[in-house]
This record gives C-alpha cells, structure tokens and sequence, in this order.
C-alpha cells in the first residue's frame, strides 16, 4: 500500500500552526450551510465504540442570543453578543439509546450501558471531549474562526435550552469571522520535555 | 479583515471524510522525527486556560512494547505487536504545576488547582480528551494512520509506564502506515436530526 500524503502547509497553519481562538466577532453573517457543514466534517473521527455523544445547539436569534449571554460570565458577554452564531456543545446522556444503530455488531452494548449510568457518564464526557476537539477543528476547516469559553453559569445554560435534563452542557463556542484586534498574545506551548516521551 | 481560507478538498479528505481507524499495521518504520512532529501540530489547539494537561509516551522497542501488548485485552494484541509504535495518552493529575508557565496572566490558579483535586481531575480530563482528538488528527496530518484502542488493562499499564502514579492512562493509539486489509466496514454516524439542533 502506498503512503498517505501529509497535510500541506496551507492546511497545518489554518488548523493548527497559525489559528488561534477569536475574541471579536465582524458582522458577516454565517449561514446555515456553512454550520452544518461544520458537522458533516466533524462527525467522521473516531469516538469509542463509535458512541458520537456530542450534540451541538447553533444559537442564533436575538431573543435566544440574548438568553444565553445573560448566562456567560462578565468577560464573555460582549463578544458572545457580538458573535454571529454560538454554539452550545453538550454531551448526551442517554447516547446508549442510539447503539443498536451506531454499534450493530454488538447492539446489547445499549442494556450494559443502560445499567451503568457512572460508566456511561465517564465514556460519555470522554468521546464528548474528543468530539469538541475535532469541531473545533472543523470550524477553522470551513474558514470560521471559534472562541471557546469555560466561563458560564452550566446549570442556568441546561435549564434554559436543554429543560429535560437529557444534555448536559460541556463547552460554549463563538463562531464567525474575526473583528477588531481578535487575538491575544498567544500563550506558550508546553516543551517537548514535559510533554513527550519515548519507551 | 479579509475572510480566512477554507480547508481544500484533500486535507478534507487526508483528516476528516476519508480517513479510517487502522486494524492492521505495515512493517514500514515511522521515526522519532516523524513522531516530534505529530506533537508539533497536536501542542497548538486550545485548551482550558491554557492548561495543556496530556502527556504522550511512545513505545517503540521490541521490549517495552511486549510489555505493553500483555496489558492490552486480547482483539487488540496482534495489531499492537504489529504497528512500528504505540503511544499511550495519559493525563498529568499534576498538569497545576505548570501554571506559571503555561498561564502567566493568572499564576495564582496553580494553589487554586492545587487545593481543589476534584475540579482538577476534571478539568484534566475534559482538555486531555481535546487535545487526543487534536492528535488524532495530527497523525493523520502527517501522512500516518490511527488506530485508537479502549479496551486494556489500564491500572496495569500505570504502573509498568507511570510508577509514581502521576499520569493516568486515558487512551492507547497505534501509529503506522496501513497493512493488509486494515479498515474494517465503516460504521455509520448519527444524522444531524440527531445531533445538531437551532435555536
């Protein structure tokens, strides 16, 4: 089999080397299209037993804008509110209902879980975790920048958009094009040495 | 500011739509070069303040590799024996201690972190799960192929790699480059009914 080929440079400094996470937002819109195309790249990598438990809430009308700003933390609302579209990213906490389709070659997998409800919390944040990773990924692929912000009241964001307890908000995302100064100084990486090592 | 490309059809292709989960390994050696710049991508995407909690060891010699194959459950063996290296992702519960360095703008969340180990683990936990998916991607970026693996004996495997109980394993991930027959039939993902909702 031959080789693969490797990401050009174009590709590594839009998604890696040369992004970085927005903190204002122009006015140019972001289409429907362009979010859901931000998912029909996301949803392809790998999560365990292919359990997808991520689900992505698109905000975007004024009124609901505005319901889910008054739940940010101070630094976050301007930019929130400025932000064409954001996402509220969520973890599913019945995902073991979708096995039977997601994982045909052992559908029982669906009772296992059923029954273990601090495993599945476990598996369910963990591939949840990997799946904001390749989003946010996929959000820089379609040309959009991202803003992801830990600062939020959780349970006022659960209660306001998602009532019936199902989903659990992990990660609240800005989307759209960058406006003015949009970039900190960006922070340093780790070394290799306290990060990787050889066995 | 002039809006940002989009990702072309074959980096699409090479780390999102086309891309598969490796089952089987060809002989072809991937070097430590190879490897460092897996790293050299994965370190950028952002994590929670900046914290950058995962840790990669790579095994690589015939020795430590048995040793890791014996800690692997029995369906995952054969491939790990098989693929050129294994890196094993862990979680530094420690990742705090880098605070100083890695988010200079608040020094003082390292005592915070270090007086709150609950919120720590699982501030740990959910950036370690962005930064395995960025990686994920990585490999691929580098014309290498993934092949995630869950089923081991994970306190086995802490205590032959990480002895001092510092880092905690949370995934182990072949690398190579395809063998024989490596993809097994592609299982399907969720619709967008199912993922994807707009407010």
């Amino acid at each position: 089999m031959s080789r693969l080929p490797r990401l050009d440079e174009a590709g590594r400094a839009l998604l890696f080397t040369e992004a970085r996470t927005a903190n204002s937002f122009a006015p140019t819109p972001v289409t429907d299209e362009e979010l859901a195309a931000v998912w029909e790249l996301a949803k392809w990598p790998p999560t365990a037993a292919n359990l997808q438990p991520l689900r992505v809430l698109y905000v975007r009308t004024p009124e609901r804008k505005e319901r889910l700003v008054a739940h940010m933390n101070e630094g976050n609302r301007a930019k929130t509110a400025a932000a064409p579209v954001t996402a509220v990213l969520a973890v599913d906490t019945d995902f073991h209902e979708h096995v039977p389709e997601v994982f045909p070659i052992n559908p029982a997998l669906k009772d296992v879980l059923a029954d273990a409800p601090e495993m599945r919390d476990g598996m369910g944040r963990f591939s949840a975790g990997l799946q904001i990773g390749y989003f946010l990924l996929a959000v820089r692929a379609e040309g959009l920048v991202a803003g992801p912000m830990a600062g939020y009241d959780g349970e006022a964001i659960n209660k306001e958009f998602f009532p019936d307890g199902r989903f659990k908000t992990l990660l609240v995302v800005n989307i759209g094009h960058p406006g003015k100064d949009p970039w900190f100084p960006r922070m340093p990486r780790l070394s290799h040495d306290n990060t990787v090592a050889w066995a």
